[in-house]
This record gives structure tokens, sequence and C-alpha cells, in this order.
């Protein structure tokens, strides 16, 4: 079998104060429109105020993560909002300690994700955003 | 050279409360029987109460980790713990902080670990669990 | 078009205390000396306490991130330094932490960062220190 790299483009308009968004069946549906049998799937946030991992998307945990977060970095006197003037600083902290990006193995065309963990995206920003989430393939296709 | 996609599973039997395992040996082996050359080897663990990073294992930082991660996100009132009863909300908290993937370059054959550098799988629920770890290799084999 | 696998590595100096280095100008000319036109750069740290992530590169946020970083894990009585004596456990584990990979997707020849989005190396240890991060690709090239 041949190995191709391939890559789609996830858009999403989010309202900020950490939100967070399944992208799982998105990337799902990604995987299987490549055809991608055994290989990886990567998962990139193309901003600094916005990350990805993987959790268990039900509301309870949702909540937890998002009192979590606020209370790890909470809105207040950073000095990116001397530069900028525009009171994210603690956005940027939450998002670059989750990280920009995954990568999920592909094994007999399926994503390897255990069966309550699903991808998220965390917009952490104070605003609402349209932002784009990049997902690239690279391995076996059918 | 012709490039390759394949992939292999450790099995894991943990008892939670962030033990500490060190993969670096099964991944090594993996990748050796692989023929891995040049490319990268990606390391997910498919649930979300459990994540991987590097540290050096050794067992004064290995308590560290675990005393870090406990006061960081203590067990208690989570939001999840109401939706399921399985009081494991800070178990999540932890392991979607540090994720649920790792990649690692292997150039000549070798993964590029520095040496007192190990790939380290969290486990962070509150109870003993099996699971797989997923080992894919993409690149030029032998 | 055929997919290749190739690697590279950046050397740097840096002196400790949660410096913060912009890799992007080094990883962008890996990418284009390469021909990477569609895959996947993976940026690895051969440490454990250094990591890699995405922020914007401003002073101001460097200095927030630091003081993030320093109150997340203060130097201090931590068993890792009982097992060495070199005083840099809270190194470890916000290395740790944050992690040691990231992989950024290519399209069209370009990494798919955002405007204010750069590849940030941070060294936590507590001096001096000569290392290197190696840049792995794989995908179709010119």
């Amino acid at each position: 079998m041949t190995i191709k790299a391939g890559s789609s483009v996830i858009k999403l308009s989010t309202k900020g104060n950490d939100e967070v968004v399944d992208l799982t069946p998105d990337v799902d549906r990604i995987v299987g429109e490549f055809g991608l049998r055994e290989g990886v799937v990567t998962v990139f946030v193309d901003g600094s105020t916005a990350a990805v991992t993987t959790i268990e998307y039900e509301p309870g945990l949702v909540a937890d993560v998002q009192g979590f977060l606020r209370n790890l970095a909470p809105a207040g006197d950073w000095h990116h909002n001397e530069t900028w003037g525009d009171g994210n600083g603690h956005s940027h902290i939450k998002a670059g300690l989750i990280g920009p990006s995954l990568t999920i193995p592909v094994i007999a065309g399926k994503m390897t994700l255990g069966t309550w963990q699903q991808i998220v995206y965390i917009d952490s920003d104070i605003k609402a955003r349209s932002r784009r989430v990049i997902v690239q393939l690279t391995g076996e296709t059918e």
C-alpha cells in the first residue's frame, strides 16, 4: 500500500470564555472521506488563545474544565494586556499550557479513541471568534 | 526508500492515583521490531483519565509529579461526579491538561530522547484499570 | 506525489529560568529547505527540563508565561532535589506539564500557524544549557 498525505479544515465560530466544542464527529468524517486506513491524524488550532485535547464530553465535566481553567489563570493584570489592551492575557496562558496540537492514531480506518474520550476544542479568548482547525492526515489509504 | 505506516499496542494494568509507568523500553522495542529508521512514533492513550508525557523517571521526581497533580486538581466536588457518581472528575482534569498524545522523532533507528528523558504514562483514575497505549509509526524502514 | 521523511536539528544555548525562544524562523527555514508541501512538522525537545508550545511571542506575554510558571511550580523542596541535589525539581514539573513535542500541519508549503502564533521553546532549567531541538518532517515534497 502507498502512503498519502492530505488535509482538511474545520471552520468554527465560538463565543470564547473557555467554550468547549466536540470535534470528534467532524474529524471522524474527514478520516472517512480521505479513506485513511492506517496512520495518524493531527488536529491543530491556528491561533494562540484556543487549544485542543481530549476529555469525556459531558456537561458536568465541561463545567469542571471551565471552572478549573478560570481558577488556574484568572482574568486580571497580565502584562500582555498592557501591550495590546485587549485584556486576554489569561486566554493565552491557558491555551499555551494545553497546547494547539493533538495527534491520534488511525487503525483499520478508525481513530483509536476510547469510548468516553472525545476530541475537544477549547476557546479561551474573551470575545466571539471565527477560527480554523486544521486536520492533517498521513498514512495508508484504501 | 519507501515510507511505511504501522502500529502496535501496549497493554497496561495500573492502580490509578497518578501511578507513573515508564513506557520507554516497550516503545523502543516496537520501533526496533518495525524497523523504523527515519520518521515519527506517536504514543496515544485511549482513555480520558490517563495521559502521556516525558519526565526523568526516578522515584523522587515521580513523587513530585504525583504531589503536584494532587494539589493542582484535588479530589472533591466536581460536577462530573454528579453526572456519573464515579468520583473521578479530578482525574479527567489532570489527564486532559497533560494530554493523551506524544510524538517523538526517530533518526537512524533511535528515538531522539535525551539521556534523562523517559516516556511516561500517568494513570490519574481512582481505581485499578486495564488500558491500551497505541504506538503508531510512520517513516522509512530498513 | 511521493512521501518523504527527514529531519534537522536546531542547536540552542539558553540561560534557563523559563527563558522563552521563538523557534518559528528556524522551523520555517527547515520546512523550506526540505521542500515540504503537504504534511506535518514535529518539533521535539530532547530533554526533560524544557518544553515546546505556541504562544504569541511578544515581551508582555513572555513575562506573563514566566510569572505564571514560577507561581505554578516554585523552586523549593522537591523530592527530585534529594535524589540528585541539583535543585531543579520544579523545572521538570513545568516541562513535563507543557510537554516536549508539538506537531504542526504544512499545507501548500507553509506551516498553518496563526498570524499571532509562534512556536516557542521554554527552558525551565535553573542554569545555562546547550540543547537540541529536533525537527522531523513527513509528507509530500516538491
